[in-house]
């Protein structure tokens, strides 16, 4: 295999990625704590979906979240209001979280609160379909959100992505009757790019499928600290 | 000033890709022929849009597409029963287009057509707000499409592209009954990171705002060929 220079560079840095993911996992897993990487395009809903499902999942648990952002920390301030630990991560002109930005951030967190009295971490990723997909953080589990309004063949032109995913969120479901959109035709090419995924549809203003993406979270704590 | 080991390999990245994106003006200059980078978050709408342009455009114009995508050439086969001359150009991991892959797509298309005859060559960059802000191609504007249902943070979160940004489309803006979006609230953030660029409403389904972005391009294509 003949790899050009920039090819290596990036293996290379992939490798020293997967590493530093390592350790985050251990340490995670010490903690028994478990992480979800949530990611998606620019605005198909991840920090409203994040302070709707926070509103339901803080009653039975504690729950921490790191917001990745590329300049500002809007997302986090966004968050504030639900009184659990935040910590921003801005990464400046990268386009994705690492898994030293994750691990820089758990330090922070250490100074906000025991992280043995967490039991879950959410990680709001840098909005983009593309390279967050390549850069594991130690997560024990990939959320993929996609907004209908985003149209029925990103999957396929996305394909990193979907393939890496435990769970895609269908968002916006709410939308549905105001647009020429083929929810089949996405599942299908959801499907067709990754078949161990699975699949929920959500609205985070109606609410809809909150209960069972709820239910898919609850079970995934069950067997993480069984 | 003090640079990490990838800061300087980014750099040094980014320094020769500004060469070749200098060559690649030069090359159409020579050709007089205008060109144009498209950039959005995957699902804003681009590939419609062109759809719906080049109906259009190709009544008084000759145009021609170079279609990045980074796995498939769904947009590419979308366009092509416009019968105009399309590149597809799949750049495999990348998250962007650059000037080497644009200089490579110019030369296939000059085995399709004489580029002399050409007066728009539109470029359809891969669907992400991040990275391909940082990388000229050699065109002559930059323009950012924007839905409104991405929320009107974006030019906050993602302000590089918007930075750069000759003219920004606000498109499905056919979905405003159905949302609860500010539109003032986004000019008003796009313009505060920005504040020479040019905004357009428009929506492809309606085809609101098409005589707006039309006017726009034929004044920029006026004054190109002056």
């Amino acid at each position: 295999m003949h790899l050009s220079l920039s090819d290596k560079i990036e293996l290379n840095i992939l490798h020293h990625n997967s590493h530093q993911a390592e350790l985050n996992k251990i340490r995670f897993n010490d903690l028994k704590l478990i992480c979800l990487n949530i990611m998606s395009s620019p605005g198909a809903g991840k920090t409203k979906f994040l302070e709707k499902t926070l509103e339901d999942l803080i009653i039975n648990f504690r729950v921490a979240v790191l917001e990745g952002d590329m300049t500002t920390n809007l997302d986090a301030m966004r968050l504030e209001k639900l009184r659990i630990p935040i910590v921003p991560i801005t990464t400046g002109r990268a386009c994705h979280l690492d898994a030293n930005m994750v691990s820089g951030g758990l330090k922070i967190l250490e100074t906000k609160i025991n992280p043995e009295l967490l039991d879950i971490l959410l990680v709001e990723n840098v909005g983009n379909l593309v390279c967050p997909a390549e850069f594991e953080i130690g997560e024990h589990f990939k959320i993929v959100l996609l907004s209908i309004t985003e149209g029925e063949d990103k999957p396929l032109k996305y394909p990193i992505m979907f393939r890496e995913a435990d769970l895609v969120l269908i968002t916006k479901i709410d939308l549905l009757p105001y647009l020429n959109f083929d929810i089949q035709e996405l599942k299908s090419n959801i499907l067709s790019t990754n078949s161990k995924t699975e699949i929920i549809e959500i609205s985070s203003i109606s609410k809809t499928g909150f209960d069972l993406w709820e239910n898919w979270i609850m079970d995934k704590i069950k067997a993480f600290k069984a």
